[in-house]
């Protein structure tokens, strides 16, 4: 079968590998019907150490059961499924507590031959912990609609990504919310406040089709401008006191210094940009002096994804819209370089 | 009048100054009738520049009205009173929030002379904005009960510090809360724990005196390792899972290293101990990866005086307790040595 290795920066190409098979029974087989590339798939595309034997990439997808290992309950051949961007037993204790990311007896998708999964960007792929990993979308199949197919695969990261952000910072009704970042999950991000009810939205990002995205997903201001005078547009349109909610959807230095820069005395900033910095500012004059609040990190889909397909299925929201690309997966470099150059918000991939 | 001056590390020393004198229609006058030495003033005890003229030092303070500004309702002369750490117009928004600390019309004590407010280990103190500040207690005298004045004490700064601590990070019946510091705001965290109904506490100290008042204050267990060895032994203590709360009230890299080494994923943890440091660990290694949320601020105890000041004075709490010497202002000196040398947790000043 095909699936899409990275082997240095700028260099995706799609290997023929063997068919995946269960492993423990606890796994199970998916046949991709969609899958697509991440933003977070950037950092390595842009800064990766070239490796020869390449890595197996993506983590986002949505498929058909093909087969299922003994103790596999949840699903079986021939359902419809998604697959959360990492897996997890979904009984432990963080998983119950809505921390599905840090499930113990879970992981991460990719990496190098060996890893304990592949990539989700292939033809076919083994799901471990299927039970606690694939949800099933009654009523759908692959030769649903494609709109719908997009927004269904958008609950395996992108869209839950932008929720839990939203979520960590508790997002209700009438808040007044700032957005760092106009890519696809800032604009997720600016959606699911939308779905909480936030009332002001405002979205920081450049790039005019992605803000009138954004506009339609519900922001009710965009800034374009960035560093210090971004952060005066914010307070600006904030009666000069900060935003209560930022939400940082890019994982850049400069996006946490403009998140501690509008939010408000006692606010909330919440990242689902995954950091490309391990220190960052956080004493007197960053956060603790306004009792600033710092949360986030890899969203536990899983915990929102019963909640999340329904809304879907009813066309409540439409998280799709964040693709503007499709290739197929023979083509998927072309899909990389179109994001990377940022020709393309984001692409999906067909089988 | 006198009041306590620092010139440079470990140099303490009271001058005789002018009278504070009222210079706006919100400031009032206070006659101390119990201040005290934070540990918040050891770190220019020990690090600061040597400065001819001397920073006036202090900013906790019980006393009682002596003379009040035009516009001056909530005092008059002769009210037993509260000074918050801080002073505030408690009518702002942020005020209003419940973020006292960052009111614009606020402000600090202590200082460079010229600065807006002088220190409060004084015998006379000009509180500015003295009706959004000043909190009456009624029925107590300079004469009251010494036990009782110390805890009273305790609520312009310690024991509401450590309450702060513990409610921001929403502690509630049931928690588990582990404590990183044993001086007098982690003890104070504990207390105020405890208050909130927290089941588990475990304390993070060495020395054993104050430990001992830590269990006195409702600690369940005391953990006297320090670095891997004491995250160790609060994962032993949690089913090895680590605490949802932890509460740091130290302010040094090493307690902020603890803290999220021992944090649960998706846990809170709360600073009250002013950092000492401005960049810190945040991305995947260390907040990112495990959903932790950092939180925390200076204080703002107006907000919490009002509910707090009952149950001081009906016994339901005892913070007091945290002082174990005591000095008359003209020995201050004395008292910010046996801080500084741990034999004193804590020292109160008499006039």
């Amino acid at each position: 079968m095909k699936a899409a290795y990275m082997f240095g920066p700028g260099d995706v190409r799609v290997k023929d590998v063997a068919m995946p098979t269960l492993q423990k029974p606890t796994d199970a087989i998916v046949r991709m019907v969609r899958a697509c590339v991440c933003g977070s798939d950037l950092h390595p595309y842009r800064h990766m150490e070239p490796h020869a034997e390449g890595y197996a990439m993506g983590h986002e997808m949505i498929g058909v059961v093909e087969e299922t290992g003994a103790d596999v309950t949840a699903v079986k051949k021939g359902d419809f499924v998604i697959a959360p961007f990492a897996y997890q037993d979904n009984t432990c204790v963080f998983c119950r507590e809505g921390f599905q990311t840090s499930c113990p007896n879970g992981g991460w998708y990719g990496g190098e031959e060996g890893a304990e999964a592949g990539g989700l960007q292939a033809e076919y792929a083994r799901i471990p912990q299927a039970n606690g990993s694939l949800v099933v979308v009654p009523g759908v199949t692959e030769n649903s609609d494609d709109a719908l197919l997009a927004s269904l695969l958008t609950l395996s990261d992108v869209y839950l990504t932008g929720y839990h952000a939203a979520h960590m910072a508790r997002v209700s009704a009438g808040d007044t919310v700032t957005v760092v970042g106009d890519g696809a999950v800032g604009l997720s991000a600016v959606l699911a406040s939308h779905q909480l009810g936030a009332k002001k939205i405002i979205l920081m990002g450049r790039h005019k089709e992605r803000t009138d995205l954004g506009r339609e997903f519900g922001a009710t201001d965009v800034v374009a401008e960035r560093g210090d005078e971004g952060i005066q547009k914010v307070l600006d349109l904030t009666h000069g006191e900060g935003s209560q909610i930022v939400l940082e959807a890019v994982g850049l230095m400069p996006a946490y210094v403009q998140s501690y820069g509008v939010v408000r005395p006692g606010g909330i900033i919440s990242r689902v940009g995954v950091p490309q910095y391990e220190e960052a500012p956080v004493g007197f004059g960053s956060l603790f002096g306004k009792n600033a609040t710092l949360t986030g990190g890899p969203a536990p889909v899983r915990a929102y994804l019963d909640d999340a397909v329904p809304r879907v299925l009813s066309g409540e929201i439409n998280p799709g819209r964040v693709f503007d690309k499709a290739v197929r997966l023979k083509d998927i470099a072309q899909g990389y370089k179109a994001m990377n150059d940022r020709v393309a918000l984001k692409v999906i991939v067909k089988p």
